[in-house]
């Protein structure tokens, strides 16, 4: 199978971030073969599509979600107690593998629409996760969540850990789903479990390690009450700051906790829209890139940041910077989008793979219109693309070279299908949602 | 003409910000002659629309743009000297009635397409404006600028307000445009020509005075060094402090300042991607809806903001407040969509006519799908609003009864016409920055 994109504006995003005004990408397989500027070569049995002028770029990464959440979009929006009101009851309650089914595909449906190709999961019954999103086609790094709080899923550490086994097990040989272990953050899991699972994967070094850090101010005292250290000393202690070590938020973290994790090559997930919502602060992003540390830009879960496509997080991203550093120069377009590619795919240990355009990496990528009166003049295809485009202006969208995408009609899952069983677990959740606010 | 919209979600935007779930509007000419929950009365003669589902909101409210600048989307972004090495260059060389009329249209096009149904406009050439806005069938405050800094329409004050007296005379009668007067800003007027505009503004009751406010640094350091004061008191002393003055940024407000214009019943225009965007900081919004003053969410113009929809604003404007309080609860997306709307008419003094749905109230509505699986599922339609939307879900929209836009196909302007247009100014601003880049 061979598929040749001609006539398209071409982000690769490799290092120096080029743009070619008009250029072909050839796919063969599952593979890109060749890509660049000018009319297309001849390929003998190839399937032409002209893309219009239509930008073309890797598919996004998104380095942190919770895609079963979906259920939860906009629940108890500005509640302040919404977790312990609504969210962990509902979730002990109402989570068991078939809802949680129906909210990751909900999620993949979204993230596929918006461009998003590749996303690393945190959650419950993980290897159902694993399951829908390859299904879907997608790409993903599925992580078991590991912690302290009875989640719905497991009782105790052993069986967190019997659950990644299996999670493990059942997709160590897939090429798309990669098997994740997430202890959830240093206060829900405490440091022998993070011992614990340091020394796991050790054993198992093709896995990698996803947690929520330096998030909250709660989880700042935790760390000095029972440590005396700060959260990413914790983990350090621990023997877990390491290569292939996902940390989620990263808000409160100093000089010195950014030189431990820069020295560890950590990777970082940067959620703006969530961070934000919660008004919890700003993640000092241009320090902790400065510092050599890869950040990619996440959704969090739809609970959080409402949405699963990162156009929503561009505008979010790039001004918090500059609201930081006082000044319109800080956080540029072009930084944006390539955090979004080729460094979020960094963060998740997979940029030989995936995250830009170039022979020999799989194809992933997204087709974006650029026709829409908002976009227009363009002067700066960056500055287009990150503070005037949308999740609908992504056309199509492929991963490994099958079409997820095209005309924007999803083709690996059955919207109706999805939407119907999504709401059917909604409706649970306002019933008893209703019981809770009666029973004050 | 009788136009019944069926089978809609309804938010009404009064005081109390109810949610109709399935109800009805009834249009009648250019009004709004009932509207309610359940199934429709039958109206002999009117046309029957079944809305499906979808909801049906006020006409949204855009209290500060500069339209024709969407020429200038995304030029020199995050370029630090952008305005002094491109922007006032090509201000001055390029824009004539002609390309002001084809940055309008721009504008207009893409507000309609985003749900926008009312506009306060400051730029140059006024009267075009006025007139394009017109044709596109928008409700708009059109004000003519008076600056210092040598504008493309006029080289002194006395032709700023002959300018202002031909816009004014053109547009006394008419029912959607209303000339507005509007010194650029403090600073770049002065303390007597702002007392000239009170003074002008005393025998025009009905006209609206617009300025930017307390926006820059640099504006404070020019009001305490020529004047001792802060530029809220500036603009107080020159006796222009009053209702119907449209304020726009508003940044840098302490509490004497609010209190200053709370007294004078001023109105605001909260511009949040522009100011984060260009790293100024976050406006005190919640003081200043505290204090009683009504802000509106507004655009800016396109080369601050990018984009023309208040949906782009929504996060930014509810992120940023919740930031500034340190938790989720400061601005929740209800009050978001209150200043989007009936707030933000009473900005521009326009509530009594338009920025909710109310019996008796000129027909301005949109209508906007709600089936996306961004948006699903539904717990509060406000957060679905404000987090979940996007101006592409924007379906028809309606002006004093007339449809500009019906199935997402603007019926007001020449789609294709107006992108040519304003892709052949762009031309020569582009031809113009590679002489002024080569210059050095």
């Amino acid at each position: 199978m061979s598929i040749l994109i001609t006539n398209a504006t071409i982000l690769p995003c490799t290092a120096e971030m080029p743009v070619i005004d008009s250029g072909y990408v050839h796919v063969e397989g599952d593979t890109i073969k060749a890509l660049g500027a000018g009319p297309a070569p001849e390929i003998v049995g190839a399937e032409i599509i002209d893309a219009g002028g239509d930008l073309v770029m890797p598919g996004m990464v998104n380095p942190h979600c919770h895609m079963a959440m979906t259920l939860f979009r906009g629940l108890g929006e500005d509640v302040d107690d919404r977790l312990f009101r609504y969210m962990l009851p509902l979730e002990r309650k109402f989570m068991r593998p078939e809802p949680v089914r129906a909210g990751t595909a909900l999620a993949a449906l979204e993230m596929i629409e918006g461009g998003v190709t590749t996303v690393a999961d945190m959650y419950y019954f993980e290897t159902e996760v694993g399951r829908v999103a390859d299904a879907a086609g997608m790409r993903g790094v599925i992580g078991q969540t590991i912690a302290n709080f009875d989640p719905p899923d497991h009782k105790s550490f052993d069986e967190g850990f019997a659950l990644t086994e299996q999670l493990v097990a059942e997709f160590a040989a897939h090429d798309r789903i990669i098997p994740s272990i997430a202890p959830h953050a240093p206060y829900s899991t405490g440091m022998e479990t993070l011992a614990r699972i340091a020394r796991w994967a050790d054993d198992h070094p093709n896995v990698p390690v996803q947690l929520h850090l330096a998030e909250t101010d709660d989880e700042l005292r935790w760390a000095a009450t029972s440590h005396g250290m700060r959260p990413v000393e914790v983990v350090e202690k621990a023997g877990l700051l390491r290569e292939r070590l996902i940390c989620a938020h990263c808000l409160h973290v100093d000089e010195a906790d950014i030189e431990r994790m820069a020295n560890a090559r950590v990777g970082v997930a940067h959620n703006a829209r969530s961070n934000g919502k919660a008004g919890r602060g700003i993640a000092p992003v241009e320090a902790m890139r400065k510092a050599g540390i890869p950040v990619g830009i996440s959704t969090d879960g739809a609970m959080s940041g409402n949405t699963l496509d990162l156009f929503s997080q561009f505008g979010p991203v790039s001004m918090f910077q500059k609201l930081l550093g006082r000044s319109r120069k800080p956080m540029p377009a072009v930084e944006v989008v390539r955090m979004a590619t080729i460094e979020g795919a960094k963060v998740l240990g997979l940029d030989a793979k995936v995250g830009s355009l170039e022979p020999g990496k799989k194809a992933d990528l997204i087709r974006v219109e650029l026709t829409s009166p908002r976009q227009q003049p363009i002067y700066d295809i960056y500055s287009t693309l990150v503070f005037a485009t949308m999740p609908t202006d992504v056309r199509d969208v492929m991963v490994a070279g099958q079409w997820l995408m095209r005309g924007r009609e999803v083709l690996s899952l059955e919207r109706k299908k999805v939407l119907r069983d999504a709401l059917q677990v909604a409706q649970s959740f306002k019933a008893e949602m209703a019981r809770i606010d009666a029973a004050g």
